[in-house]
């Protein structure tokens, strides 16, 4: 998954060890699973040159990282070598329901 | 590393199988590894739910990625636990100079 972090995010992710991001669309500080239970025990953190991202290696806790059920969200292959696309379903079987887990 | 793409480098990255960029700061589409030759041919590309981000798995030519010098540009760790941080350099050697490779 990609996820947006601010300041408080990062220090909170630093100082706990379990992966926290800033939602854009809520506005607001979001711990990774405080809702489904899928949290994420960072494993690794790593910064990158410019120091604008950083990459997380965690232990997925329960189902999945994905919003749509998936255990991750690039179930999506994009074949290469032909223009237009059309995407190609990878490891996208659902591993839970969203609807039961969110509530949407 | 992590980088921007355009719609014009999305396709010239799906068409050819070579990443392609785009470039915020020169405002121009970037063919990586036109000045260093450390070209990347794509692997596998899959896109995310949400389809804002795409990863490449990629076959790195030449000595590495970053324009620092090093492999990757995730050259420095971030030790967890505590709060401030004092990155550690972690498979951060230099593979190229990037003096002689980017004249800067």
């Amino acid at each position: 998954m990609v996820a947006h972090m601010n300041a408080a995010a990062l220090q909170k992710t630093i100082a706990t060890g379990e992966a926290w991001y800033f939602s854009r669309s809520r506005r607001s500080l979001w711990r990774k699973g405080e809702k489904s239970g899928h949290v994420q025990h960072v494993v690794s953190m790593h910064i990158d040159c410019d120091q604008d991202a950083v990459w997380l290696r965690v232990e997925q806790k329960g189902a999945g990282a994905c919003h749509t059920g998936r255990r991750s969200c690039f179930y999506r292959k994009v074949p290469l070598g032909s223009w237009p696309v059309s995407l190609e379903f990878s490891q996208s079987e659902r591993a839970f329901d969203p609807k039961a887990v969110y509530g949407k």
